[in-house]
């Protein structure tokens, strides 16, 4: 016995709708430590009779019935991997049923509709969003940057780019971002390039003794990531954004979900792809 | 009345995964209209109570009863939200009465585990792995490709960009990529620096028409851009890949989402964080 329970994630395609679901479940239960595993592309029969022996394998080995998490929209397939010796949740079926009692049509029931390429002009968004974020990634390029959507500003290393990367692939949403900086902080005004886009402006912050870690882990035994220093950059950058009523949001406790989901609920932005 | 049905997916979070598990079962329904809203960070009762008023409000626009997908741990923030004149689909609760039972333990029910900030690491695995995906996009550095997880090779605007950023941010890995050009395939060899990564190389590949469609868009005109040239390198690139036993995937019907946990699966990599 391994003492784990394994958990696994069968999905007729990329398996991410029941990992994310799966997933915050199981983090629901702390006593209990979980060997997670992903079983996509399950989408013929012969797959699914190779998970249900994958799935049996490890209860097996557990000496204890694996959970299975089944985002597997054919009925065949999800009753073939239900008769695993496993706990199956089957997280779609139970949904559909009050659904289509509620729409009063039936559901097409058709494999792997999320998170595949129907929308060609989706998949565009999707590219040019990403380019666009390369292209103005800590004040990189100014060309263009009236076409952002969003422009983030903050200090050196408080968030800025893995959000506006997060921005543009999940939503397809075009996110500048403009570092703010001592010259900035002397002339207490905003960088000139972003003056007559202030309406597009987010700005993050960030703890001073956790931007210090972050910088030090980049740059060790530099004045940029003494304590001193960033305390005075976050209280200086802060200044700055009240001053010219720019709302911030401090990232300090935040993973990039919650930043990116907070900063589009914030602006009221909309995601441009689904 | 507007013709539409309105969707809404309350979370007392980011609301990512009541999007993804709504957004799956929405698609099913093709002969329905939806308008899709998400209502993250409901954490107060008053902000549940200001839900149910939204939720209500779009109910009488539609002139139709709207859908609710709610993931609320908070058993009183749910049971608020689901006073509303809706359909309401209860994404968490429904699941953890049979967990709680197979695993003999009682859920914590804590509100918002999942994409938060509890493990430090995490967030450092993830920052880094991004910038090491933006620092070697493109073959722009070759220092410490040795440090990948992954190395994707292809043409130009085959879709390795976009890949790498995904398997960065969403699973903490760190992909390089490296372009396949016309000295490549005059040679018949893999680029020189690329020789002794072999076993990390995973290739893309895509249609040339579709390639070609792509390239137009960003180089209008050019030979680079041309079917005939696209058609060229395209080959080129798979019978190199073929001759140096690189597997390699076929992107052109894909989402981003799909060529990375395509390539995961394929290459066996684990995640690094969840």
């Amino acid at each position: 016995m391994s003492g784990r329970r394994s958990a696994f994630f069968v999905s007729d395609r990329t398996g991410i709708t029941a990992e994310m679901l799966g997933h915050s479940l199981l983090i629901q239960f702390d006593a209990v430590a979980f060997r997670e595993t992903t079983l996509p592309y399950v989408d013929t029969p012969e797959k699914a009779h190779a998970a249900v022996a994958t799935i049996n394998r490890a209860g097996q080995l557990d000496g204890v019935r694996p959970l299975v998490f089944a985002t597997l929209m054919d009925a065949e397939l999800n009753h073939i991997v239900s008769t695993a010796d496993a706990c199956h949740l089957d997280c779609l079926h139970h949904f559909l049923a009050p659904l289509e009692a509620e729409l009063g049509t039936p559901a097409t029931r058709a494999m792997g509709r999320s998170h595949s390429l129907h929308h060609m002009p989706d998949y565009h968004e999707r590219i040019e969003a990403v380019n666009y974020a390369l292209i103005h990634d800590d004040g990189a390029s100014v060309r263009e940057l009236a076409a952002a959507d969003l422009i983030l500003v903050g200090v050196s290393r408080c968030g800025k780019t893995p959000t506006c990367l997060y921005l543009a692939l999940q939503y397809g949403i075009r996110a500048a971002n403009y570092p703010l900086v001592e010259e900035d902080f002397k002339s207490a005004q905003l960088p000139e390039k972003l003056r007559p886009l202030k309406a597009k402006l987010f700005g993050l912050t960030i703890e001073a003794t956790r931007l210090s870690h972050i910088r030090a882990a980049r740059k060790p035994d530099s004045r940029y990531a003494t304590l001193h220093h960033c305390r005075f950059e976050v209280h200086a950058a802060e200044a700055l954004m009240r001053q010219h009523g720019i709302e911030y949001l401090d990232t300090s406790d935040k993973s990039v979900e919650e930043i990116a989901t907070t900063v589009l609920h914030r602006t009221g932005l909309d995601r441009k792809i689904y």
